[in-house]
């Protein structure tokens, strides 16, 4: 096969897509950029972004780099202890450099979907008024830029790590050492996420409760002090956020799928370890296909181009993903070459498919077409509290749905790897790796659909504020409904790929527990130790979650005592006679962002190093408690999160569509019509904004934070091991 | 020792304790009834609450001749299969026996409950016209003759069935055959709790809507034709619902800890299989100590009245544990009887502790002296939507010190365990066990304290219906709220020893499985179908309360219809010119919630089952896929109930008092006082609202779904092995 050859593929491919997402960047820059008052807007919303990024990064880079003390410290002292010894030569300066390579490539990752989408709103603006295609267009190529330098990105970091460290002479060890830079990945997007989520909704909620409810001006109204401050929130918060959040969930996964490879080598050798990376690289070239597809007629739903797009993404990562299969893994004896690999490709299949129920199960809770937003709007009839009450209830049962699919597809994926693998250990495990890596192969189409959402968002709102006519209104505020739509299918598939990869990443750490203490560990809940554990991971989640969601209505008061302060002693404002002072309300917002986001930041690293090191010595010598009690952590964490990501991120959408429900005017109570102003549609704007700190902070940042339980876990394992 | 001693002594307390509720039901029945408007009123609430009683209780019996009928038949076609053979002869008829026993116990605690409560009301409404401690002790010995009851008779039935089953020679068989009492007990609970939580939030949002918000009028106004329905709802969903509920607890936890107590026969003899039984009938004794202590000045807090009573109740209880610990538990030899006795009792001493620092965390969270609600009601100045956010950040963060807590109890109690029974298998467990009775001790306590609720609540109800003098009302208002606090108190106790009881459920599970297999049996969630059984528990948990929830929300819409109705049919409503016809909206909730009421009833015992069954063959013979995956369901499951009954219990309780807060006239905004239809209070009542379904519907039946999984997986264990 050629090990080299496969490499070379792989970091070609990664190097090819940076340069095309260098064109797509300088074709968007180029496009023209309208009128003097667009551009005025544009130019408030990017000295905003880059504002708060830079002190974003200061903050993360401080704390990256005394994580990177930390580790280097754990790993250099007990250097000769046997668990680190046996992972290798120079393993304390492998993982720390793993780290922080980890943490800046994440950076880099959020800056460049950041720097292009608050070019792009801009321009997609401009588009705007002259075709509503082109301007689809714009926005996509935009977000593609993001997609396609972040998953290339993490290609080139694992493999460029895999191949700088030696991986092709000691594939055993390498895999091992360079999980520093998921944990590097996921402790940069844990901040990121937070950060920006935080600063999104504080100025959204701050902007809405002061502008809106008491003084009584339209959103996105330029008198409002804090309206710049809400559009550089979409920016940070989608664009660089959900970047970090992406970049590091698919460094992980390819790192844990070639730790399970390496448990394979006997059956496959170098290819099982290098599949994750030829698979996701074809994923890329099937982007690159799909994003230069997307178009739509003037008169059609833009989101068809976007459907389109998608499908061809994935048929031809699909066909990628089969040649991947046939040419690197190669079947045990006992099932026929073909037959096996028949079997792998099926549970490739069974994740596309999952990606596909995610996205679709997703669209049923969240849109207005379906059920459950229509009973939330119903339910706002009789006021707020019904419609309170009905949003959680919907987002209680959406819980039912996803749970369904994602233990079909685990247990689908694992039937398969055991008839693909029969008699291996691990083969079955296998499997669900392979699904796993389907349902990331249109990875970067799926980004790129993320990014236009705030592209489109950002057009909306420079249209609005530079007050351009009602026709050119009407086609961004279409472009900005597909763009909610595609932020919430995002959501759906984050939550759906973090699921299934879960199980890869705790296989991956019980291959590495194993590898250290020379036997397979269970992770029996009947032990005391490991069901607290398990009940100290549901527990984190929820009280992280609260953090979160404080952290909001905390900086959200600091906007709203600013803009107060600007109304009051500058009366010109709402007159419209004089200017706010826009960079005061982004700064003051940045700072109350960053302050808020360190304790639940702090709260999630140290929570699972705090019981790993706690409950090590429970269990005496060889019992491997502390192990045992993080790995429980770590699953049922997991299963908490991924629940309550899913009631925080749609019952936050269904609301949100459910106020959007009666705002076009298709509901009526009695044959009358109630529109804005109504009373069910202040009710449904009390949903809203309750559901904005759940869908936009809270949510999202858990994605994080099931991912960063699992990297952190993998670094730190040695070290729970008594 | 003597065992018949040892029965004779449980049961002969269980039957003067009987004797004694008697004899406090006839006291209470005995005192003065006052005004005839007062009687008129109560007359109504009491033929509401029976005819709401009587109809459940078709349905739930019902349902559960079916239930019996179908493990009677699992049971006796599989009679000849090795696992369900070696239970012992006569197994099919001798669990169906206990399932009817235990449903009909449960049925009786419940209308006993209901029965003096429904009657109390009236008395402690005509005492607080002459005296608040008569008032106080009148409602405290009403709510002792429901503790007092349920208590002894889960001992008989208990201890009862141990003796006719002829346990005190087949002590190894006997209580596996019992636990169908226990299934029995949560069957009717789960019901009766979901029943009674439906109806009681659907008559008070459905009176609060239409009254308070469309019509204008104070809250118990006898013009509105909900309100003699909202308060039948307070008997039907706090004394009948919660005395199945902690009638179940007990029940289940003392099976629970019998079958424990066999494997320890080696060690401990029958001593350890009748320990639970003999400590909880000194706790009876301790309780009835503690009622009749109850006693306060006019011009004190009556809740001290109360706190004095538990103190005591506490102290005796702990006094007869020990005497139970000394006599029955004889520790092995290595470890001098003393020092491990001495360990026994320190787990039980945990138990008592988590009890108190349970009280003290709801309270934390709940009550307006303390920074949680406190900051909910600052939250309502910026209106609706911040008070709701508010109160979930505030839920979700009160997740953390409960979990803190039971891990300490439990990793403590299981260390004592292991110190007391050296190199004994099983013995840290045995350690959890004893913990768990030592919270339970005094359950029959806080069972009273929590019948007190609604009986004050409805003195105040019936003393503003029928227009007493202010200074009368101000007096029930004190009652009532002391009334609310202990509703709350014993929520948080509820869950905390269910959080503690699940160990011990666990355990005995394992145990039971281990009799059939032969082998311990890990519950391991690196397999992949335990994993997913275990998301799969975790999930059933959210749907099941979205179906909680949304069952309030269709049974309200009903009686809004009726009310509506009624106003507009007869405008002499309002006038005040003509009575509304309660008895209407009586029946049509009683029929809207129990008709919702069936669903979530329905998945919630047929979720496991379903997965014991589906699972059995997945992992092939021997694997024992199926009884580990149910496990794994019930443990994780477990985990997710304990936090989001806690969630909602707790943030329905902060809303509830930060409504409250504001009422009082304590809040202010720049000095000025915010009280009653002020604008935060308005804000407070969105949220109060919000809060009824989680804290008095979702919150109070997932305690019982919680014991529902564990005995539903203890009776058909031997069914979900290969």
């Amino acid at each position: 096969m050629g090990v080299e050859t496969v490499l070379a593929i792989v970091l070609g491919i990664s190097v090819v897509s940076l340069v095309l997402a260098f064109v797509l960047a300088r074709e968007v820059l180029a496009a023209p950029t309208g009128k003097p008052e667009m551009q005025e807007i544009a130019a408030a919303i990017r000295e905003g972004a880059e504002a708060f990024l830079a002190r974003q990064y200061r903050t993360i880079g401080l704390l990256s780099i005394v994580a990177a003390a930390v580790i280097f410290g754990f790993y250099y002292v007990n250097r000769n202890v046997p668990n680190i010894a046996q992972m290798g030569h120079g393993t304390a300066w492998k993982v720390t450099v793993s780290f922080l390579t980890g943490a800046l490539c994440s950076a880099i990752a959020g800056y460049i979907g950041m720097f292009v989408s608050i070019r792009a709103n801009l321009r997609t603006a401009t588009a705007a008024m002259t075709s509503l295609n082109r301007a689809l267009q714009l926005a996509m190529r935009g977000g593609a830029v993001s997609g396609l330098s972040v998953v290339a990105m993490s290609l080139l970091g694992v493999g460029g790590l895999f191949v700088l460290f030696g991986g092709l002479h000691d594939y055993e060890h390498v895999p091992l050492q360079i999980v520093g830079f998921g944990f590097g990945a996921s402790f940069v997007a844990l901040f990121a996420q937070l950060g920006g989520g935080i600063y999104t909704k504080a100025a959204d909620v701050g902007a809405d409760l002061v502008g809106k409810v008491e003084a009584g001006i339209p959103e996105d109204d330029p008198r409002n002090p804090a309206v710049i401050a809400d559009l550089v929130g979409d920016n940070v918060g989608d664009c660089a956020g959900r970047g970090a959040d992406l970049f590091e969930s698919t460094a992980a996964e390819n790192i844990g799928a070639m730790i399970l490879g390496i448990g394979l080598y006997p059956v496959f050798g170098m290819g099982g370890i290098l599949f994750p990376l030829l698979a996701r690289a074809f994923g890329l070239i099937a982007t690159i296909v799909g994003v230069y597809l997307v178009r739509c007629r003037e008169d059609e739903d833009p989101m068809n181009g976007l459907n389109r797009g998608y499908f061809v993404t994935t048929v031809l990562a699909m066909g990628g993903f089969a040649v991947a299969v046939y040419w690197l893994l190669k079947p045990v004896a006992g099932v026929t070459a073909a037959v096996g690999q028949g079997y792998l490709l099926g549970a490739g299949v069974i994740g596309i498919l999952t990606a596909y129920a995610f996205v679709w199960i997703t669209q049923y809770y969240t849109e207005y077409k379906y059920r459950p937003v229509r009973e939330i709007a119903e339910a706002s009839k009789t006021g707020p509290a019904t419609n309170i009450i009905s949003g959680i209830a919907v987002g209680f049962e959406c819980t039912g749905l996803p749970v369904l699919v994602i233990s079909a597809a685990l247990l689908g994926a694992y039937w398969f790897g055991t008839m693909a693998l029969p008699g291996v250990d691990g083969g079955g495990l296998y499997g669900t790796a392979i699904a796993t890596m389907g349902m990331l192969a249109p990875c970067a189409y799926i980004l790129a659909m993320d990014t236009f959402g705030p592209i489109t968002d950002n057009a909306g709102g420079i249209i609005e504020m530079s007050k351009q006519p009602e026709e050119i209104r009407h086609k961004t505020d279409r472009l900005d409904s597909v763009g909610n739509t595609t932020k919430a299918l995002t959501k759906g598939y984050a939550i759906g790929s973090a699921a299934l990869a879960a199980f890869l990443l705790f296989s991956a750490y019980l291959d590495e527990v194993k590898k250290i203490t020379g036997a397979h560990m269970a992770v029996d809940l009947t032990k005391v130790p490991v069901f607290v554990g398990g009940l100290l991971g549901a527990t984190l989640v929820f009280v992280f979650s609260a953090l979160a969601i404080k952290a909001v209505g905390r900086a959200a008061q600091v906007v709203i005592a600013e803009v107060r302060r600007q109304f009051k002693e500058n009366p010109g404002i709402m007159a419209g006679t004089a200017k706010p002072d826009y960079a005061r309300c982004v700064d003051i917002v940045t700072v109350g962002a960053l302050r808020q986001m360190v304790l639940p930041g702090l709260l999630a690293v140290l929570a699972p190093v705090a019981v790993g090191f706690a409950f090590k010595y429970l269990g005496g010598a060889g019992a491997q408690t502390g192990a045992e009690a993080v790995a429980a952590m770590l699953m049922v964490g997991t299963i908490a999160g991924i629940l309550l990501a899913t009631v925080l991120n749609n019952s936050g959408g269904a609301w949100d569509n459910a106020k959007k429900y009666i705002e076009s005017g298709a509901f009526k109570v009695d044959g009358v019509v109630m529109g804005k102003k109504s009373e069910p549609h202040k009710a449904a704007v009390v949903g809203d904004t309750v559901g904005d700190p759940f869908k936009d902070t809270a949510g999202p940042s858990l994605h994080v934070l099931i991912k960063l339980l699992s990297t952190i876990t993998l670094v730190l394992a040695p070290l729970f091991i008594l």
